[in-house]
């Protein structure tokens, strides 16, 4: 069972789940062999035990791996983000030649992927980050998936990366999303996305249910039905499935039986913390990922339970508020994927990463938790203007929210005199207010920034840096020596 | 002018306008003789020049510096965050002695802080992270002072910093907030509350302008007002200030000439970033911080205003809604604080700190931007109950929002059916909201999480970690091997 001889054409290290998975996808595929390797062996005789078919080529130490593979080698990690993935790629580094790509298939910070991009390329050897998505289902069938590394790389990985995509509408969701980080980068804001469109729907759910007091199964019954228009997508796909479900234990519907604290994995908060970085606002998604925290708080929630405020509300027309609800969970899903292409959009500036947001939207229609008929929109909008400065006024995606704004505010109305939180809805609402204001009360923060800090201020009617002297005469002055 | 014997108790390194200001306020104290040192000469001459009556000891070399400190010296340094910063400790480090006190006094990031006062500790000198509050005119006459450091470096540094810092109500603003970067800590979550305050005070005075149609000046006379009540504070007192001011060129309000773009320096972003790390939900200071990033983003603004929604609303009874701002912003305000006390809590628990609470409140009342007179009840608070959950669920807290619910919700109301953004009053309401619900829609979140990723769940009649077969029978199984 010894490798002697470079059989293999891609290798995979690191056989968890998503690695026995991506090691199965690529030995389904005509033409591929593949070689694995894990850290403990036990793992590695369990999988080609397992799936006979799959004609794995075993090894047991990393030289052996190295051994086994063709060249340009390429191997694909499939460890634990941080420490465990340095140790594997020194490893490799070491047994590898100039040429060979080592592929981190794991769920890196981006930061981390463009410091190990720099230290492999010195050694000669390619080392591609590459966002998978589509958790252990997508990994066997078809993830998406989002390289980054150099162009030349990709001749390479290209083909073998489509191999094993998700197809939508004909198309393998892969494409070279940037150089270095780029695909770790996306790969980020791909899950920021995902946990507002999870609160979004979570919000929908619980409105609806407290308005109508419909059942948790009548209620899978609206996302089913929603699901085949224009919100169709597999979130909304398994939320009727989930709703649906019934603990044989209690004969209750699970979702009552499950305990209403949220986890997160911390690519969420990830997304928030960069967009701060780059100065770009995600509320959407940070009250997606603070609405987990709170719920993670037991000790606070029951210190709070006896608060006083409204107890719900119900609706005259539950028919027309599930429309509503349905409106406003378009468009806050909307503000949602605009700010989150925002913090794409600043990310490749500041990174010198050359994105093209169409492609993006276009890779993540299958394969990834947040695959939707709704994605092609926006690859239509970026291909109609490749420098739309937002998403939200983009034609059609400006039309919907307009569509939606009667039903939206009253669904906030709802939920703000019924004492139901929404934050998500709110927060989406507020910035779309924001960005369409004419004037922002942000011209008071600047005075007071100015006053308490002489931190000066622009003026509407000329240009130049002006303070006004608020300790002195209160005359101004201009500060930026013009 | 040369300093050949050690005749100064203190010494500030760095000479921009706030090192300045703090070496005066030092050198106004009776017992102080204060050394001056800056990287290039012209400041410190100039600094000598203006203040005969301070009667400083300048430096030419940092040598000279160090020779004109008595021992134990102490030398604070307010420069640049950062690598000047590094830079300046380690001239400092290599002319002291064990025992000798090195205090930053700049706006480094805690993290920073703890880094320096490890490695500055294995030389035998004390290492102090303290935050400042209070900008220039603070730093003058008496700032808010926040230092960590080792418990023997605050015997030494403790009446020196007393000496200077503001008084509030009897008591001097400073107080030894914990080991290594506490100080620098509780000041950033300090800076975090500054942001929130101020978007909570636009969002009031906007409000009030789209719905009475008041003009700035009269808005003013509110602000005012509310300034002798329960809202007294520093930044209330400037609101007013601002909004009085009439610009000479046009005769119009300046808060009407004001570019409506809010800058930021970053430590608000930093309290995000850090409850992020630490779970801890600060939805209000986040909405603060993206809506000034919202405001400072003109092309994306432009686009966006032509986007439909309503123009405003107006009020049938202008000072009744008045008073429902005035409280909304008074409820919206204490779960800012809260937030921030949350974040103060946990980072004390992750980093050891042993902070009081009650204590930081006090020393907020002086000296720095977000002073006010409700920080007493929020000591008192603390008093009560040193192991308060949550500061929202005190009962003068919870008695206060109970006081405002009905119009905190008119008010949001108002905003979302008038189309005018209130992002921080609704995010608000909607945490207060989400912390009192008896159950949240997280169920269902958690629900998704363990469909597409088996995430497994809890359930609220037993305890265990449970995970239905979502792709097989859809039964249930207990993992966590109980």
């Amino acid at each position: 069972m010894s490798a002697t001889e470079a059989t293999a054409n891609v290798g995979v290290v690191g056989l968890a789940v998503m690695g026995s998975n991506l090691a199965r996808n690529l030995a389904s595929r005509d033409g591929n062999t593949v070689a694995i390797y894990n850290r403990s062996r036990g793992r590695t005789d369990a999988l080609v035990a397992e799936h006979p078919e799959a004609g794995f080529v075993p090894a047991t130490t990393v030289a052996e791996f190295a051994a086994s593979l063709q060249r340009p080698r390429t191997a694909i990690i499939m460890v634990k983000a941080g420490a465990p993935t340095d140790a594997v790629i020194d490893e490799l580094v070491a047994v590898f030649e100039p040429g060979d790509i080592i592929v981190d298939g794991g769920n890196a910070q981006f930061a981390d992927t463009i410091r190990r991009e720099r230290a492999v390329r010195e050694t000669g050897i390619d080392f591609v980050g590459c966002g998978i998505s589509g958790s252990e289902e997508g990994a066997l069938n078809g993830p998406s998936l989002m390289p980054g590394g150099s162009v030349q790389s990709y001749e390479t990985l290209g083909p073998l990366l489509t191999s094993i995509a998700a197809v939508a509408e004909g198309e393998p969701c892969v494409t070279h999303v940037g150089t270095d980080g780029a695909g770790h980068f996306v790969k980020m804001v791909h899950n920021g996305i995902e946990y507002a469109d999870m609160q979004l729907i979570a919000e929908a759910y619980d409105l609806i249910r407290h308005g109508t007091g419909r059942t948790p199964a009548e209620i899978a019954e609206v996302f089913a039905e929603w699901n085949r228009g224009e919100l169709e997508s597999y979130l909304i796909e398994i939320t009727a499935e989930v709703l649906r479900q019934v603990d044989t234990d209690t004969g209750l519907p699970l979702v009552d039986v499950v305990l209403d604290r949220a986890g997160a994995k911390g690519t969420g908060a990830w997304t928030v913390q960069t967009a701060l970085d780059l100065g770009v606002p995600v509320s959407g998604i940070a009250e997606a990922v603070f609405a987990r925290s709170v719920s993670s708080r037991p000790e606070q929630r029951a210190a709070a339970r006896t608060l006083p405020g409204p107890d719900g509300f119900t609706v005259d027309d539950p028919e027309a508020f599930v429309e509503d609800v349905r409106r406003s969970l378009y468009a806050s899903k909307i503000i949602a994927y605009s700010q989150g292409f925002d913090a794409i959009v600043a990310g490749a500036e500041h990174y010198g990463w050359d994105i093209r947001k169409g492609d993006i939207a276009a890779i993540w229609r299958g394969g990834c938790i947040i695959r939707a008929q709704f994605l092609g929109r926006i690859t239509e909008a970026y291909a109609d203007d490749p420098a739309l400065v937002s998403l939200l006024t983009a034609p059609y995606f400006a039309t919907a929210v307009a569509d939606a704004q009667d039903s939206w505010r009253r669904v906030v109305v709802a939920a703000t005199t019924g004492g139901v939180p929404a934050p998500a809805f709110s927060s989406s609402l507020a910035y779309y207010d924001s960005l369409r204001a004419e004037r922002l009360p942000a011209a008071l923060v600047q005075g007071q920034r100015d006053f308490f800090g002489a931190h000066t201020y622009g003026r509407i009617d000329r240009p130049g840096t002006f303070h006004t002297r608020w300790s002195g005469d209160r005359s101004e002055e201009r500060v930026d020596g013009a």
